[in-house]
């Protein structure tokens, strides 16, 4: 299984925000979703072996956790207000206090946590995180079946940078250039691609 | 200059679409955008090198083209909905039966008409067509100043691959995955960094 946790340092984890104007109310709740979609959908579906953490570390109900798994997900479009919509109605699903994650909808879930919603799960994958002073995924040996950290606009926080360094992750980089956070997904996932042909799922 | 030309098989040439449902209400022009940030955006900036050429080829008011070019274009932001705005504004800035490209901001043209208007720039450069049967971007020589023909989620009408065969375009894919064509873009991006690193303006 393919894993990636976008961490959205201010993303909000309260459902308030509006959907006309996601890059100054959600705390760029935009970058997120975008990252989602480069990472769990091909063209006339989804990936099913791919399940995307997006973190929220934003607000006074910060942090949560809502994952999409691709096996089970359905009827997802892909275009930014949709998938805001879905993430918001997920953020607003989960009772305060709630231990950890539940089902808000088959293939995705939700939970109020941070990082150890994602640590919780039965892992002894590899962990690599997208940094810009990493090595090329070009040059290292990637396991499809790692877990892949991505930060947001803004990178990583202290605390999520300790968790990273805990566990041993390999930074890796895509290429020459500072791209957003979404086309690096794109490129990592087709190198990904490249090494292991993935299973697919029909929308 | 690298120049990538996106067709909107659906995508409506008026401005009569809701930006609260771009998938329905604008024949996909939230693919037109997504399209449009990869390919000239970069982290704090756009792609002073690369010229977006968006093809409006759906309703009664087509064919309509809006260029970007990002070494003159300011204040774009990401996300879908903002971009979606601009080229609503652009579209509807443009009088019936103006020849050629206008400027509707710096940085941002519009005209009337289909590839007519894109061919009528001086240009010498050998094209490309982003195809799932083509030859695969890291076996192929690319010339990062090469124009780069891509299609929406329904692929090429008929009179643009007549357009592309007569230029004599070159089929290129990105790897053994069918993805959504944003993230071919970013692919394809990434391989011409590769190639030649590119030049960069602060947005």
């Amino acid at each position: 299984m393919r894993r990636f946790v976008v961490i959205g340092q201010r993303a909000l984890a309260s459902p308030e925000f509006s959907l006309n104007d996601l890059p100054s109310s959600s705390g760029r709740l935009d970058v997120l979703v975008r990252c989602l979609r480069a990472a769990l959908m091909v063209s006339h579906g989804l990936r099913r072996d791919t399940l995307v953490y997006l973190v929220f570390k934003g607000g006074a109900h910060a942090p949560k956790v809502v994952r999409f798994a691709g096996a089970a997900a359905r009827y997802l479009r892909p275009d930014e207000r949709s998938l805001a919509l879905m993430v918001q109605r997920a953020l607003a699903s989960v009772p305060a206090g709630q231990a950890g994650l539940v089902s808000y909808k088959p293939g995705i879930d939700v939970g109020v946590g941070g990082l150890e919603l994602v640590r919780a799960e039965p892992d002894a994958a590899p962990v690599y995180v997208l940094d810009e002073r990493g090595r090329d995924v070009r040059e290292v040996p990637l396991d499809p079946g790692g877990v892949f950290y991505v930060g947001d606009h803004l990178g990583f926080d202290p605390a999520t940078r300790a968790e990273l360094e805990e566990r041993g992750a390999l930074a890796i980089s895509v290429g020459p250039t500072s791209i957003h956070a979404e086309d690096a997904l794109a490129v990592l996932v087709n190198e990904l691609d490249r090494a292991l042909p993935p299973a697919l799922e029909p929308a």
